[in-house]
């Protein structure tokens, strides 16, 4: 459980102090507040124009223990609190950022959580100084629950139980978009039988032994189904991952909502498509090689689409993306990346600095 | 005023240090900014469905001294703060949160304040690990001013001072919705005898003396008026409070709104109401006991309102919740509770865990 | 660069230390989040009524310095980041706050920059508790680029370079106004030849002698030009500063809406102005006595338009501001100020107190 060491280890690095008393004391308080942040600075060749692209953020991570001895803690990032301009991206209303326990018997978290399938087996690996943001996030497998998706229902649960190298993922939406005290997500519906009152659910499993990890997934909203394989595997200097999604009764406009940001899919022609579009299946590979303060890596994937739309033939959309990194030590990294998407029918490319604070 | 040393005791925990020389000296900035966070997660029943619900919220506490030992300070949560997306509920532009200057003549705060009403008396005890928030708070009784209400007027003002176990509390609005600079509040109205452009005031008092305390408070903007009475003893284990609310003039659409969020009220067959429909009264009684660290908490209210429109009646809302809280120690705290309420027409209920960061 | 010593000054006063067990010991870790703030309350008069006004925010600067020595950070306040509401002012998509590095050769930064001739000349002294906000920051000198123009474009870039008294400014906007990945600004438009797809760029120079500085800044925007010239001086306890921005061809219509707020201007009959509306020029002058804790400052500015709408006539619109800071210590000033401006017709004033924290 990588994640969870990724935190602690920031918390570690960054938090608060008491009191001056307490600093120089062995007691400590045990709730506190860390304060970490990220940037990047740099240009973007959109397919047409060269860019600037910048950003800086701020991410605070809670953390506390209960005299059992049970963790608790929370995180969320600045612009992930837009209380009144957005339900659905909001640490005070749930929808963003999570807030977990953590005992013997796994860690249970809540709000804005990755599914099972996801945290089981992940994405491919990112490229350039916007970590792929220049293409979409083609890097990004398509789950079919959390990850964008069900926002309508409000905070999900995910748990996590590691034992013997084996890591069990469970994760779930309540199945209700309905509003309570002062809360709004979704719309309201008293409909149980439409989509945004079923339970999005997903269950998944992680081997780790050494340098490699497999990990299989699978996700249930509604009718539409996921089934998810994911090995990952070090070797010396070098890193290999590969991904295969297979998704039945999925709609593709949602699909394709969820990879391009795009909505709804258009023909030829330009008018909207009609009848069914499903989304079949991905296949990623991703490699990365390490030499020194030098990262280079790059992805492959292939999404496949059917449909039975007249004048419509079934599809294969390809995305490939090659960059570097160069650690520049302190927290800050030299980052370059080149990705051609056929959902963009373009080739974008970025190069700049990204930091850790 | 123990809101004060409340906000001290955090201050001092969680301090923010000047340098690796100053916490190593004597010597301290006066002047610091304390970050502290809360959050919630668990289970909420809304009457129909169950649903997941949680959050997670970082709160700022900023504190200096002038040299001549005026203190000051200010505070505000990173979810009080949405510049473009809500005027009134801004700290940068005075609408959430509030700044103070405290001294031997008493503290003075602006912003997004308590009325003097609400300063002396407060709120019946909350229950459930939502503090009430999935029956709409009904624990709270519904001032006249501040608490929601006279938000177009910008911020407001509280005085506070206290001396031999009286503290006395007076708060206004500034009786213009005009705007300035580039701050809008408002609907910027030039007419002077429009309700948004009178003074919302309120005056109260608070005597408190070992376990027992009384407030009073009177609060008037427009034509409306209200007074309320509170008590509160503690005895061994045993906690009570009492509130009395008498109110004048006071149109029930408005209060209506201010209670359940919900605006405006219509009648059995859906139409809007039309006439006179007053907020006359609330009366609320709360309790809790004690047993190391389990808190057992319950609380009663029954608001009144009367109407001359055609085909209603006057009319008796009541509300009644029960919950415990359990102490995990470390700031975790396992809460649940049932709240029944007229407003809702339904019995509510939650259960999760607390968190103080 | 008083700029950047200012923020390191910031950093070196409240940084976050590490652990405590890097507090104890000589070794630091580079990259830290400093969380300070400022804030304000008192009474404004805006030419009607007197109205309360305060505000309280928290800025974060990250800073941390890479293997080879290269300085690098961000900074922005909480209301600066409104992800949902507001691209133009998110320090998470680049539009609010600013990111950098740093080095022997100059510092470059990316962001919600300042102009080359605004960091190198900057506006008048500003007056009163609000910093002018009363009056919409008259004593803000109209740059035609960055200073809240060409924000379509998205991030802005500002170089400064420093050598014996002298610092280079260059700054420029990216062209383009097109989406990338999930990022929009502008209206995406594919003309080229729009005005939101031309640099907007500016070259400034400033030289700094003991007490003395002359600043020489030039911007461009399409046809519209800007020539900007300064100097301030400091004799005792008495500043001077004057400034003379002379303009080309610069739309009067963005120039009111730059300095007011308001847009478009319309003629005495209140129909919109048709025809060529330009700015010309500004004139500033401001002066400041200090006296132990006691500051005066002043500033006087006229804009002048020109115009060949039937109707109307070349106009000189005139500001006054005059107002007094007391330094009460620990980071506290009482301070007032009076403004009159023919942009407002009518004298505003405030009365307060400003807080850094």
């Amino acid at each position: 459980m990588g994640h969870m060491r990724e935190i602690r280890g920031k918390t570690m690095k960054k938090v608060l102090f008491a009191t001056s008393a307490l600093v120089l004391s062995a007691g400590f308080a045990s709730a506190e507040v860390a304060v970490s942040g990220d940037g990047r600075m740099g240009m973007i060749y959109d397919g047409n124009d060269v860019q600037f692209a910048s950003r800086a953020r701020v991410l605070f991570t809670l953390t506390g223990e209960s005299d059992a001895g049970l963790s608790f803690g929370a995180k969320f990032r600045v612009d992930q609190e837009n209380y009144k301009a957005d339900p659905y991206r909001s640490a005070a209303r749930g929808s963003a950022g999570q807030i977990w326990i953590s005992g013997t018997y796994g860690k249970l978290s809540m709000g804005d959580v990755v599914s099972a399938s996801e945290a089981a087996i992940g994405d491919l690996y990112e490229v350039g100084y916007t970590d792929g943001a220049v293409a979409f996030d083609s890097e990004e497998i398509s789950y079919l629950t959390a990850d964008g998706n069900n926002l309508g229902q409000g905070p999900a649960v995910l748990y996590e139980y590691g034992i013997n190298g084996f890591t069990f993922y469970a994760s779930a939406t309540d199945g209700s978009d309905r509003s309570w005290g002062s809360v709004t997500f979704g719309d309201n519906t008293e409909d149980e039988d439409a989509l945004s009152n079923k339970v999005a659910y997903s269950l998944a499993a992680k081997y780790e032994v050494d340098n490699y990890n497999v990990g299989l997934g699978f996700g249930k909203h509604g009718d539409a189904k996921e089934i998810v394989l994911g090995a990952e595997g070090k070797f010396d200097q070098f890193s290999v991952k590969g991904v295969y999604a297979h998704y039945k009764d999925r709609s593709a406009v949602d699909a394709f909502a969820a990879i391009t940001g795009k909505n709804p899919i258009t023909n030829a022609a330009g008018a909207n498509v009609t009848g069914d579009y499903n989304f079949k299946s991905t296949i990623g590979l991703s490699g990365a090689y390490q030499a020194d303060a030098l990262l280079v890596k790059a992805f492959w994937r292939q999404d496949k689409f059917t449909t039975d739309v007249v004048g419509l033939s079934n599809e294969k959309y390809n995305s490939y993306g090659i960059g570097a990194d160069y650690d520049l030590g302190g927290g800050a990294t030299l980052a370059g990346g080149i990705i051609d998407t056929d959902y963009l029918q373009d080739t974008v490319a970025d190069l700049g600095i990204k930091f850790k604070f």
